[in-house]
């Protein structure tokens, strides 16, 4: 499987997600089955409002869906589970998709075992065979790898210092994140991956070297729904007003399965280092930063965020602002998923090859771009996707 | 007085404020006096941030302040009535500036009686003769007027259908509105005249047609100083995000004689309808829009502004954001009245005539602009400013 | 129909609303069949919590609806109407109860026609006539009318001054609010009445004689169950700490039929005086009160209270507390009104007679009680209840 | 020195607190001057308001501070650190006091060392020494001691299981935390003693012994002043209302040294203890909790708390409340400890031993009493101060 041009003819475009039975995944599945038999509007995709909905992107209607996942919950369990008041799914609506999620179930394979005495390499073929059968039974033009998976624990940090040939000794042994594994298995034979988490996954140089070697474009890192999209959409005031930050404090509390991996202080860890930083960023000082993510298990997917932004104006005079975003973090993210799928594929279709920096509108941690501030990233994203 | 280039030469910026004892222009003159002594950093001016701090401005320490007022409170009485907490000056502050505040004293005026029988005409030759004795007195460079007086009732709307001569006609008789008046005084006599209030000022065809034929510049109208600037920063998230604002009710309360001039329906209309436009205009399509002002007197100069926003995201989720935002009224506006002198003296170097839709990143219905973008705003006026 | 001890005896207990189709009395007649078939829990019926749970209170299965409304909607309509995402009601528990819905219909009869020629008391025996009929035909050994129709304007405020003979011969004219005359209709043949609205109902004078006269109970005025709920919970606090409000600003925003009759500035004065004169009996002092509502029809039956609370404390250093309560109007008043039900069947049982004053727990304007503390007013509850 | 009656009769009352020096210590010292002066009125003291004011206790101006600190920052300079913007204090207030703070500063003595070979015995007397000094210096009828010093991490669980002989014999020892040691100093001599903070202080069996066997009342324990007093004043709602709390989660950022330490989880531990269990104390259940303390340093003394409350109403219909508490902790303190120097000093005149579980209106974990409904603690409160 390669990048060539002539993936670009007929056919499905093909989605491969990590993390395919959880909350993010079945949402994105439930969504593109309810836009495609007209059971809902495009709200919240940005492909399909103006400007970008100009581009030559893949049809909604042509995605299909796989995937690996460490649980065996069947998906119509999985969407039941969304919905309301747990959720964002309407239960008529559930019941109304059905066949096509139990059309769905046979593409969803459990993930290959990791750990223990098994080889990484290993892992990589399964991974990659896994895909190959995909690709193969959709009759898809392109596969898309996208992972949704539960957060890992910072990498260690000596893996930012290998270059490819010591990455792939490496991956002989043991010890290295699935997130970097299944990107290095997607990328190693030309399906383009994206990154929704914060977990380490493409985002390191050996990576990067890899993609543009095999010519296959990725995006990542950790997608920007909630309190981290309002920081990027309201930091830049203070800054062009020249108002003082003092301090910027955000809590976070949502009880779906992404809540408990991070009330586990090491996952966590990962996470908040991407939220922390897009504010300073912006600012170009650091004022007082904290945020922290609570897990309550009777919010379900419902996340509430509240932010204290205490600042200065002028004569040193003291202000707030307060900020309480109450949204479901899966329909929050699922649109988004859709996009990126898209204009992963007009990338690859436009030959564009590594970290794709023009996508930093979607993320925390935007790869090869040290853009944050959201208006400028959209500018960045239309002007990039539209004038290609 | 006109706006000849030999006015861009040495001495003072003269300001002359309409409402110059008033909680915004006491603050103004404060702040002003603050910087210039070294009591204050210029926070929350926008010209003393990068980029457009390179601009060649006058300096802070060029401006000289006098004005009108319909009241006589001694400024330095107005100043302490500004002290915590009922308003943004530290009584420390303020006590160190007595003899700044005590200097600029003789330059405050009675404001020209309006009403009764005394004809417009003769209000507006008073108000030239006070600008000019005020010129030659500080030996400025230039005069510009600011208009910080309460906000007027809505003009008749027939006054927008008028032209330069009908206007003229007009202005012989009673009941035309004194910031019209003022405006038409100041452009008359080659003075730039700037509106931060949502009374009509220069707004209108006929003033905007006199502006050109003088040759001088001006601003407006409604400086957007805090829930509105708010709205213009988060409302293009929702759009570039493609999430469905279904409503955005918006509640301010404060203490201050803007406050209580806005208790009084007839006078908020002018405001609220400034107000209620920029989400819309931003937004492509019209959410529920409620926009309220009530007067609290406790709160003083302490402006307390709450907004829900309802919106649906993917697959018509019900979602919400709340913003509380909490400042010194006249502490927000301050800065704002520096810069646009500023701003404004700079175009009037430069030749600029009539509206300056580049400022509309300052107003909440900006002249000769309809973008309400408030990034959008921004990268208009950095580049009008630094490329000219 | 006299409120006789025999009324006691078996059979079921009748339940007459006014304005059965509206959205509160449809989630009353929902709740009540969902309890009776064991689909829901008693949560918010504090008939149904320790320790009113143990008084001798009528089942709640043995209540039966009817009532009058000037609407035809069909319940089963109105109740689909209340589903989510515009109210509180699940599809799949209205789906459920159906048949019950569809067995309640026929007891609701067109509201007899009030306005034009035709004199009030043609009214008042059109109302005893439809109670008497549904008395019989549901063999209940006691009726109760419960007002749960939109608010009125503030009635004329000569009738609080009018004795009983007066009222009764202006009974002969037009003019009265029709709350008025349903409560006179009902407390004529004995059947106790409930106001859970902010209209006139019982609670004048010439009314309270009439109960006495006829030994019938009635409650009331105006169900306290969202911002005047937390406000009589939480101003006692302050008294009790003796820190000092200096403002108590309120905001309501919400959707329902509710919020279009009282976005009526005539119609909203009943609801605001109501909602005003808590805190002050509360606080023993008139802090700056501020109480709107404004209608917002995208939230539906969702109702979203935003108060700020402007407090000095030692020192007088200025401090705040702001409350935002995100609830369901009909949700939070439909238990009351079956806790009231039980309440007021159990007083005339008792051979309790006029305004309830036990009952201010759930009012914001209690008839024959000053008390508007929670903690006194559930206190006093308890007691009188247990006691008796 | 023992708690006999003659100590009643005249002389001033004396207060030795320890961290005199800390931030609600200085509040408390400048506050009483600025009372017994008469620049502040006495808002936020409940002995001050209706019924508790005729209670028979010691006049605000009969009070003399001491105390003990482990730094030795001048007390004046303490109180400039606490003025706007960082704390409760105005300038002009600190200024106009500094003679008085002068005059109490040789009262302030170094907390004597405890740490390294030196025996807790050894402390203790060092301790009794100081206060027997005060006493004599000040002529003092009576001395209370009052711990406002930094909270200590929580105490080892088998001090709890201790009897006095047992405690005694460790006394001896090393490894006792301060609080319990100065607890024991003041009651083994006769001086009351209020434990404000989290701290283990008197607040374990054997200390309860000594107060009894000395014949001495204590308090504590944990000072109730911001978001568990609004739990204890909002949790009773939701109990009366029979609504069901799902998850109570509660956020507080703050920046005096009180915040540092608690910044530390060792020591949070104490006081997320104390705060995590009065809303299921009151409910009767355990919702899902969540209490944080965060460290801002740029807030100062200003202490901001965010609360969501998760309840469900009838039919389960899924319903929040938010909190925003904004306040200057040490202001909120002050006037509290005032309140229990004078209530400790009337139960010491009147006989009474050992915790004083009546004045639980004022702890997060009172002493002798379960009670955590502010409504009831009050109704305790005033029935026992007035009845004895």
């Amino acid at each position: 499987m390669t990048a060539s041009p002539e993936q670009s003819g007929a056919g499905p475009l093909a989605v491969w997600l990590i993390g395919a039975r959880g909350a993010v995944a079945t949402t994105t599945i439930v969504g593109a089955a309810a836009l495609r038999l007209g059971h809902a509007r495009p709200i919240g995709l940005v492909t399909e409002s103006v400007p970008l909905s100009a581009a030559p992107l893949a049809p909604l209607d042509s995605l299909v869906f796989g995937g690996h996942d460490v649980t065996d919950t069947p998906l119509i369990k999985s969407a039941h589970a969304l919905c309301r008041d747990a959720g964002p799914l309407s239960p008529q609506l559930v019941r109304d998709l059905e066949d096509e999620l139990a059309a769905t179930e046979p593409c969803l394979r459990p993930a290959p075992p990791l750990f223990g005495s098994r080889p990484a390499l290993q892992f990589i073929r399964s991974v990659q065979e896994d895909l190959a059968a995909f690709r193969r039974s959709t009759g898809a033009r392109r596969v898309i790898m996208v992972n949704l998976a539960t957060t890992e624990p910072p990498a260690p940090p000596e893996l930012a210092r290998c270059d490819l040939m010591q990455l792939e000794a490496g991956v002989a042994g043991p010890g290295l994140p699935a997130s970097l594994l299944y990107a290095y298995a997607a990328l190693d034979v030309g399906v383009p991956y994206v990154n929704f988490t914060p977990s380490i996954g493409a985002s390191l140089p050996a990576l990067e070297a890899l993609a543009r070697e095999r010519g296959v474009p990725h995006a990542g890192q950790d997608g920007k729904t909630g309190e981290t999209l309002l920081k990027s959409a309201l930091a830049p005031m203070f800054r062009m007003r020249n108002l003082q930050v003092k301090s910027w404090s955000g809590f976070n509390v949502l009880g779906n399965t992404d809540g408990l991996a991070l009330s586990d202080p090491a996952i966590a860890a990962s996470k908040l280092e991407s939220k922390s930083k897009v504010v300073p960023a912006i600012l170009g000082y650091e004022p007082h930063m904290i945020v922290r993510i609570d897990y309550v298990p009777t919010l379900g997917d419902w996340k509430t965020a509240w932010d204290l932004v205490q600042f200065d104006g002028f004569l040193g005079t003291p202000m707030t602002l307060q900020l309480t975003w109450q949204g479901s973090d899966s329909a929050l993210a699922a649109p988004l998923i859709l996009d990126l799928i898209r204009l992963v594929d007009l990338a690859a279709d436009r030959g564009e090859r590594g970290g794709l920096g023009h996508l930093a509108f979607f993320f925390k941690s935007p790869v090869n771009s040290d853009v944050h501030n959201l208006a400028e990233q959209y500018t960045l994203l239309c002007r990039h996707v539209l004038a290609a």
